[in-house]
């Protein structure tokens, strides 16, 4: 496998993009490109992309362009798609559920193998291929299967003392859907944040910006 | 209004989650808090805070720290969330129901005014206060009500052209939740992608990585 030590976050934040990139040419035929051609499909840089890939190799030969099916398979193999790292999701209400029925975990890394909640008229709810547990088992679930990542779609007031708790019980990795900034308190532990409220309120940020260019350019 | 010209994108996403945290002391009652507590919590430095809010005119008084309540409630004015900027939501699936039930758009600066879908089987279906609109009454309805800001949560494979539609018919922003990066192509668009697989893949990244790690030192 390639050499990548100390890829830096920014970069590894490309790769998912570059691999959805990828996959669209392949869905429309095309077998090779340039860095070039790639570069301006995805908005940045030729020698932005040339660099990306050199942190684990390179990939392609000078004046060939790339293997649109090898480097998608090869960025795949470096997010570690091809793994199956056992998954929970806890917290089965609307966003919880719409995840849990919109993502196919193994195609992206993970096997989602248990799905949790409090509120006894989800539990029992059928979910794809998983029935909705009492969350009360947590504890003895972990224990016996080890979830490796957690899907946290619970409400802020629950946030704080589940993360703590999963944390205890060996989950070493989040996806934090929940309004509740726990990497601060536990710096060691692999959180990727969602922050839905934040990033809608940046859109209104934006909107609000251009509106009053608008208005003061009128 | 406070002056604000060239605030770096980087500033403008941590606002949101300034105005967060903000109204977590509010619900436990604090009242005041100096930069270097706040700092603390937020996993932040103090004099990066300062100079946070220095861009929108600064805010508390030297030695005093800040007022909980004012400054939550300037952060929301320069974010602008008091405004209701029409919107609507094109794609009624998992994704889109659950974004539009739980979301208090109008707490967030927007005014859902419209739920769209292709689908004979969801259109009718009742969202909230929403009813979910044919997709073939679009144009028909931003001609009459203006969307300023379109929720897109449809598949990759819808995502291009319907993109392309809201734009022609005036919608500038975009709370974009589909695969596709239209920003590349609409330069002039204001698009907040919410990429919800590329960040699962991050995720599995991390994962991998910190795997890799702990076998080599074992």
């Amino acid at each position: 496998m390639l050499k990548r030590e100390n890829v830096s976050l920014s970069v590894i934040r490309r790769l998912p993009r570059y691999h959805r990139f990828l996959a669209d040419l392949m869905r429309t035929g095309t077998t090779r490109i340039s860095s070039k051609e790639l570069s301006r499909r995805m908005g940045l840089t030729a020698s932005q992309i040339r660099q990306d890939l050199n942190c684990f190799g390179g990939f392609g030969q000078q004046g060939y362009g790339y293997n649109v099916e090898q480097l998608h398979r090869e960025i795949g193999l470096i997010l570690g798609l091809d793994k199956q790292y056992p998954a929970i999701l806890v917290g089965a209400g609307n966003i919880g559920r719409a995840i849990a029925l919109n993502f196919d975990f193994s195609q992206m890394g993970f096997d989602l193998i248990g799905i949790f909640d409090i509120d006894p008229s989800i539990i029992g709810m059928q979910i794809g291929s998983l029935k909705v547990e009492d969350a009360a088992g947590i504890d003895a679930f972990c224990r016996e299967h080890h979830p490796r990542v957690a899907v946290l779609t619970v409400p802020r007031s629950a946030a704080e003392q589940m993360a703590e708790q999963l944390i205890h019980l060996g989950v070493s990795g989040f996806w934090n859907f929940s309004h509740y900034d726990f990497s601060v308190k536990y710096p060691g532990v692999l959180v990727e944040n969602v922050h839905l409220s934040d990033s809608l309120m940046t859109l209104c940020y934006m909107v609000r910006d251009l509106s009053e260019k608008e208005t003061r350019d009128n």
